[in-house]
């Protein structure tokens, strides 16, 4: 991972652990079940986007440099899997 | 929520925390992005089965006390909002 | 389903058949990959849509009427069911 | 689009058509809403196979292809854009 893509994505991790731990205070204290299931999903979609951040770092290096050294197979292959497994 | 339902929601909240973790140091010891990426699906896998979990609680106890008090409207223009954004 | 809902879920089928045939006339006249993804991910948003639209139909008659005849067990496990399915 | 993607991509999109007149027909007969959105959730899941197809086809053609000729920019920038519209 390239220096700035780390910096960021840890930045974002810090957003994503407060949040979650929001959701962990407000089954703490009983909130109203609504509430933390909005506060959830809002943590999903922050997951979400640290993710398309990630996976365009690995376009940008591995995958370009995969494909330059004739790794086509391996790369698309990982592609093929993360895909996959996003949408599951 | 209900006291079993609460229990088990914060031992699947630590199982993220823990999960959630592992992402941040795979970040910072430079794993591979993909295996990252892997490991971040699993996280949001997971938050995904508590969402589950919690709305299940909510549906057993909130709907149905909510559709017996006749404050239907409330109760399902909840569930309509929370079904739109856990699909955003 | 209610007249209003069934009227309003063919409309919106009708124009999933037709933006789904445009998928199919894009693979047949080989238009660029990337244009007929997006094409499908429109497909695949306007049926959620038509599914937002039923659920909401379906809470507001059969679960409210299921939950005042006493059957929630039934309502409730199948709100469930639905949900694991949607996201899966 | 490779023939064999085509061809292939025609025999899933035939069974998605088929599938779909399944939801139409059940919406004009009354079924149960909760056995319609089922069927529906089926097609959303037979399109998103479809696109996995697709989306794999165009990792190992144009891709590669637009790496190998110095256009990673262009294929990058694609590819970012399907996967954030793929989860939208």
């Amino acid at each position: 991972m390239q220096d700035s893509t780390r910096a960021e994505s840890l930045k974002r991790l810090r957003y994503i652990e407060g949040h979650l731990n929001g959701v962990r205070r407000m089954i703490e204290e009983d909130a109203y079940c609504v509430d933390i299931l909005k506060q959830s999903f809002a943590v999903r979609r922050a997951i979400e986007k640290l993710e398309q951040l990630m996976l365009e770092g690995h376009l940008r290096t591995c995958v370009v440099e995969g494909i330059r050294d004739g790794r086509e197979e391996q790369v698309v292959g990982e592609l093929r899997e993360l895909y996959e497994l996003a949408n599951k």
